[in-house]
């Protein structure tokens, strides 16, 4: 859940290396360091801080007080090791030569430090990576890569790593297992990152690495070796989009302008696969006769990824009729899960390198089903080794909460399950039109509420200072109670939780006090009724009920709750898409107000890269 | 929710009535209440008081200021209006003369009411209640039992009534719809009541009412008639076991009372079921070539029986390889699930009366599914209504929070478990055997745990003053850290929360700061190394882990975790009969040193006979 970045060119590489991590720090910033080549001094100079890095850029003059044009650079987000200056990348090995920078987790670290320690190394931190640099020095004797290539066969676990030593200072080598790595080509000068926008303010041309591959930068090219340590020539891809996208464009938070392109962003990913009122999918795998054959389908994902694929569950059961599963990534590969080759398992994950949801797909295809992912960054991980891939085409998305992702990412299984539902004759034709029509409607409809931000912050202002919080729903408004609790709770640090309406009485009820706030959720009309009761019963219990409901309802609901937030109405199967939408402004204001670090949680990275 | 009893014969009514109210306060304590006909007024006489029973037993001497030989009385637990005198029960109609108390909510409450009105009724309270009581004295023209019929034909919704006219005082009238009511046959009196504790100390003959029926009790003798007013013959059925079973038995609380017998319990419940090495389940209607017939199982229930589903899934997929769904039965009945004749529905309910799971065994055998229950209230609806039941013998539970029921229905899965995977050959003799001859441990180890009560009191004096907690645990160990969550949450008001351990870092993470207390259950030894990498994450955000694992494991565990509760080590599938023990003692030792009223926590009530 690290970010790194590596630079070899002919200008300063400090500067460049901290800009790099600017635009990674949203996947740890628990820490900071920067390793670079001082021609001055012929060694490796290295700067680390605790904290944000802020303090590290202070600490070396933004890069000026670094001299030297080959590094690498990390931020960090704490896995083994409290976050510390001693435990922050980059980790060097004993004579000070060898400087590492790691994404992911070394499973079998201790025996390794063990080894190193009975053969007289020392060790300055508690990570699992300064196991790898002594292991490259342990290995050494004249030859980096090689010394390199004899780590690789010895260390397990997932791995991006960015590596220099003082005695080549020509060049970088970047190893990737597990975790995501990409190589960029520049005019004099290379890189390694993380992600793609820690490069693109350089340049356009990218490469992705493949689990195994070994990588050489030098300042005028990059030769890549497969496992076997064989060359190989890497395919370049061209990103297509701007850098602007990236950037706060003149937002006070990441989060808050993606909230407000959710619009435009369903726009990409619904309007090209809509065609003469038919869902198209371009170049689609999946032929009408494997569709049929499908005898179940298990949705695996996390976190808000997770909360998609229950609403998935609702529509396509309703629309298919076909079973579906939805299974938390982490639950589901440990589990022996039931899958054979009529299982049609459905991945979701926003950056497409959840590591728990690419081992959940890896098992899946071990036993012999068929995956299809359902991914936002192209080219990721997950995309690549799924056997179908539905992009969701929200562009980048880089506060930690997610919001656009969630909304793009419901449209393309709502699709999914239309294309489906037709395929297998489960749906009439009236009604298919008509939820297609309404998806084509849903972008100015979320405009509506978007142009309504005031509401929803007055009501921020009245509750922010409540510790704990209930969602409540039943069927897809409680899968969207746990979405909406969960933005909640990762910003603001509000104990929420979210629950199906029914189950209040069998315990969570006891909770509830004067002065409580429950977050009912209201918006689907055939239990519209079951919801009421269920306020009614809070209300008696002295909560403060805040409800959420459509426009057609909201007098009713007015009657009864203390204050009401409306989506504008639309087919039963969309309403999450746009009930999703005042929760997050909801949970936006609330953190805004209690004065949090909105797109830097406390201890939440990105993407989950590591278990 | 509510308990409803009512008493005819030759001795003072009042006395009797509280003492039964007494025995029912567990299904609801927001107030109280009886009405008596008094044969020195001619008239009849309504006391009732808001809070517990002891306040309405203080106002009438422990009933010796009511006189009369013939009243109904009502402990409520609020659903349509707030708890106050006004809304308490019975509920009289305008000209004081017929009294009514209920258990339920008539859905149709508010146009009945508008209907009323407009006929110059007064209304005096918030209940769908007094609208029965109301619609009676519409009616009536001299014959209760004619106005009572005309009134059954206009309610909808669930109820169980007791019914007492001025005008008759040798009789009360008893009405039962998707509502539990029970008859008490004594010598020269004869009892009305929600279930068999109230009547216990006066009389084992008891005969179960059926939906729709109707009972006129006289001093000596019941007449009964269906739902179109025939009379019919009613079954008397035995109770056989002690009134001791649903006392305290010197012990301060019921809930650890109850603790403390499950040790019997589960001897009651696996001993007779084991014999020659197999699973025997006596007069079992599911045949061999049913059971292989199965496509799928899906489990419904509500609350801690809901939890044991989830570990039924892992164990029961693990032994038969049959797929099983666990749904919360407020949600599988609203959404039309996937179910055929090759389903099997497995229903689990401690009381065989909550209304949900009641309502999706009826969904569920609509939809041409058979239904297996797992019940601990011999005759109860949910009994009577499946296709088999197993019983989990565990005699009268009384505490709110539920504890040998969990315990003895997570026994019953288990030998279901096996009993199915041996008839489809999907698990190994060997294997089969060890796990017979463990769960014929499991009393045993569970007292080596009850005799340490003193370790789990210490950590509790340690931890009480928390407000805000996490349980992380993976597969089995996650189905039980929602188990221990909710315990804690119902008795002590701790807001407490479970969490699949992967899934922190995608948002609770986010909550964890210095000093936040983790429990985290490693029990399960196959993803021990998992669990304690979960326990090195959060322990490095500054959480207090107070974690929960197997004798072999202590060691390991407690180089890291703050503190550890251990229990015997036993075979993989039977680990959460264990690891809950200490869980419960541990929400019991909370909520005594939070000093919140254990066996009867705020707005909580025994069986949710209501939606």
């Amino acid at each position: 859940m690290c970010g790194i970045v590596g630079f070899i060119g002919r200008e300063q590489a400090a500067p460049i290396l901290l800009d790099g991590l600017a635009r990674l720090e949203y996947r740890g910033y628990d820490s900071a360091g920067v390793a670079v080549y001082s021609e001055k001094n012929h060694a490796l100079t290295v700067r680390k801080a605790k904290g944000r890095l802020q303090v590290l850029s202070d600490l070396i003059q933004g890069g000026a007080a670094v001299d030297g044009t080959v590094g690498i650079g990390h931020t960090r987000w704490a896995t083994h090791g409290a976050p510390s200056d001693a435990n922050s990348h980059p980790q060097v090995s004993q004579n000070g030569k060898i400087a590492v920078v790691h994404n992911g987790i070394i499973e079998n670290y201790v025996e390794l430090k063990q080894f190193l320690i009975s053969n007289g190394v020392t060790f300055t931190s508690d990570t699992d990576t300064e196991v790898v640099a002594q292991l490259i020095e342990y290995f050494y004797q004249g030859d980096i890569l090689e010394a390199v290539g004899r780590v690789l066969r010895r260390i397990e676990g997932a791995y991006a790593l960015g590596i220099l030593c003082a005695d080549f200072p020509d060049q970088l080598i970047a190893v990737r297992k597990d975790s995501p790595l990409i190589l960029g080509y520049g005019d004099g000068c290379n890189f390694l990152a993380s992600d793609v926008t820690a490069i693109i303010r350089h340049t356009r041309k990218v490469g992705y690495m493949e689990d195994g591959e070994v990588a050489v930068l030098t300042r005028d090219g990059i030769q890549c070796y497969n496992h076997l340590m064989q060359p190989i020539e890497k395919k370049i891809s061209q990103v297509d989009w701007e850098i602007d996208a990236a950037e706060k464009g003149g937002y006070e938070h990441f989060m808050f302008k993606e909230i407000m392109e959710q619009p435009e962003a369903l726009r990409r990913c619904i309007f090209p696969r809509i065609k003469d009122n038919q869902v198209y999918f371009e170049d689609f795998g999946l032929s009408e006769d494997y569709i049929r054959s499908i005898s179940k389908i298990y949705i695996v994902a996390c976190g808000s990824s997770y909360h998609v694929g229950m609403v998935g569950k609702y529509n396509i059961e309703r629309l298919t009729r076909k079973p579906v599963e939805v299974a938390l990534a982490s639950e589901f590969r440990y589990m022996s899960p039931i899958v054979d080759e009529n299982t049609l398992v459905v991945a979701i994950s926003q950056s497409g390198e959840t590591l728990d949801t690419m081992a959940a797909l890896r098992e899946a295809k071990r036993l012999g089903a068929k995956v299809l992912s359902i991914v936002n960054v192209v080219g990721s991980s997950i995309a690549r080794e799924s056997d179908e891939v539905l992009y969701t085409w929200a562009g980048p998305e880089i506060a930690v909460a997610t919001t656009k992702a969630y909304s793009t990412q419901m449209a393309v299984i709502d699709l999914l399950a239309l294309y489906f539902a037709r395929i297998l004759g489960t749906v009439e034709q009236t009604e298919y039109e008509t939820v297609l029509q309404e998806m084509l409607l849903l972008p100015g409809k979320m405009e509506t509420i978007l142009s309504h931000t005031d509401t929803v912050q007055y009501l921020a202002s009245q509750y922010f200072n409540h510790d704990s919080v209930f969602f409540i729903g039943r069927n897809v408004d409680y899968a969207l109670g746990l979405e909406g609790s969960l933005k909640l709770k990762e910003i603001s640090y509000i104990h929420s939780e979210a629950y199906a309406s029914g189950e209040l009485k069998h315990g969570t009820i006891s909770l509830i006090e004067n002065g409580t706030l429950v977050v009912a959720l209201g918006t689907y009309s055939k239990l519209f009724d079951k919801a009421m009761s269920n306020v009614v019963e809070v209300k008696a219990r002295g909560a403060d009920v805040l409800a959420l409901t459509t426009q057609s309802h909201r007098d009713e609901m007015a009657q009864t709750a203390n204050a009401v937030m409306t989506i504008p109405d639309t087919h039963d199967l969309l309403l999450p898409s746009l009930g999703v939408v005042p929760l997050q402004l909801f949970a936006y204001y609330v953190a805004l107000m209690r004065g949090c670090d909105i797109d830097k949680p406390r201890n939440l990275a990105k993407s989950v890269t590591v278990e």
